[in-house]
């Protein structure tokens, strides 16, 4: 892979910045990386372990002279390191994000930027529950997809920073921002709220001691616990700028779950049957497009057999 | 591992009974087991694959003569099943099931039984989406939670029965049913139907193609769907057999859910932030409690680090 960029900066060392700094350094597609965390205890274990290859004290100091600047903080922060970065951009360059929304992110940045350098905004599809400049690692974006909204930006941009994101291992999708906001509140936001709920739940429950919980949640609830142990303060500023998309799906499960409700009330078992029957054909879709395989897991990993589903 | 049993039988031949095939050989718990499944092709299966010592071609003749016979038809077949084999049963003899609730199972079964024959109720938590008598392994019972519920049976046959599941790999505790039923509604019941629910949700919404669901479905719904893949029937069984209990946990996760949704809407990120920095704390004591591990790996298995949290 040649080289794509100068310079390229990462803002918020942690968990995607982190994994691209390994995934950039493995595939040759900067000649320097820098990096800046608000966190001095982040900047301070990002220097130990190297992960950049000069960690900054500001987020200007970064940014300045960089070709591509990637904004990976919460989206409730982007707007103000916008702002902070503004005066040093270099006539020309790109900054992008890797906000989980778009729509919010691209209002909050874009006024703050300065003319002649494009903002391109982006969300890679990949992740786990863990966070901080420790827990990345390259092969994170491999395979996965990474949606990338143009913004208005020049061709010869938008086609740079696809090659830097396939360079990482990604699939490359362009998308407008407000549909990225939609298909995301489905597919992920508002199934992190649903767990976090879930999760708050059983540990408020008096009858239900918490050790209970934990020793008898295999499966179902597992799972839930896995994305509830997200980082809060991503998931508080993703709800709260992709608050409509959320609270429309949001409204909609409760009427489906309503629904359900009233057929296990009323012991309607032909409605449940029919509905469970329904949402098989959804994860075997799931399987034959490749973003998971058949294999019985339940969130276990280790690759055995030994999965954990029950009821 | 010594001989329990000398003729253990095993009524319907899914994924639980067919481990527990696999996991009776491979430690030597018992001398024979003979096997039963309603469907003529599972039979058919059972036989290619040599599952049981002899698959017999009705409930009353698998039964016939064992020390053990395990229920592992859904919740609501164990009335019927028990019916069919009462009047074969051997004086003396363990009836147990593996059923997801407890109490509606002992109320369906225990009138049916003859005087001599205990029934001790269990629910192994284990298990996988995959169902049916190829869908076993030996291991899957390894270092999970196998709960029973005593029922009044002597000492001697809860001992050699809770012997049994350990030889199987599993950890045993003993349950009152009601209890049973109210922490598996909060571990395992409501979170099913909340991510069936949410499957179903994401599948009817018009302006999300189903092949932009499938997609981008990273993290979070992947491990939803892999949950609404679970078997229709037995799923719609376990909902109307523990109906208090889940309706119960509904309205309690109803009420939060609105407590969040509200926060959303009025952009209380404190209260949002509060809420989701608590729900950490329960899945670091489920890694603790060893029912998972710290590992990055949102279902994706393998045993890669390239696991697949987004958001």
């Amino acid at each position: 892979m040649s080289r794509l960029y100068d310079r390229v900066a990462l803002i918020g060392l942690g968990l995607i910045a982190s994994s691209m700094a390994h995934a950039i350094r493995q595939a040759g597609l900067a000649g320097e990386v820098a990096g800046y965390d608000i966190d001095a205890g982040h900047r301070e274990t990002a220097r130990e372990i190297g992960l950049c290859d000069v960690i900054c004290d500001s987020a200007a100091e970064a940014a300045q002279g960089a070709d591509l600047v990637m904004l990976c903080v919460p989206v409730g922060a982007m707007g103000a390191v916008a702002e902070d970065i503004a005066p040093v951009l270099k006539p020309g360059a790109t900054v992008s994000d890797t906000g989980s929304v778009k729509r919010a992110v691209i209002d909050a940045v874009v006024p703050a930027l300065p003319d002649g350098v494009h903002f391109i905004a982006g969300h890679p599809l990949a992740g786990t529950e863990q966070s901080g400049p420790r827990a990345g690692f390259a092969a994170l974006f491999s395979g996965r997809w990474c949606i990338l909204v143009p913004n208005g930006a020049p061709q010869a941009a938008q086609d740079r920073l696809a090659a830097f994101w396939t360079g990482m291992g990604a699939h490359v999708d362009w998308m407008d921002a407000d549909h990225h906001d939609l298909v995301l509140a489905v597919t992920s936001h508002t199934p992190h709220l649903i767990a976090y709920t879930m999760v708050g739940v059983a540990d408020d429950l008096g009858r239900v001691t918490d050790s209970e919980v934990v020793k008898y949640s295999a499966a179902g609830f597992r799972d839930f616990t896995r994305i509830a142990a997200s980082d809060p303060t991503m998931w508080r500023d993703v709800f709260l700028s992709n608050k409509e998309a959320t609270l429309e799906i949001l409204g909609r499960f409760t009427e489906e779950l309503f629904a359900l409700q009233r057929a296990i009330r009323t012991g309607d078992g032909q409605q449940l049957h029919d509905y469970f029957t329904r949402t098989r054909a959804i994860r075997r879709g799931i399987i034959e497009a490749g973003q998971d395989t058949a294999a019985p897991d339940f969130g276990r990993g280790g690759g055995t057999k030994a999965g954990g589903g029950n009821a």
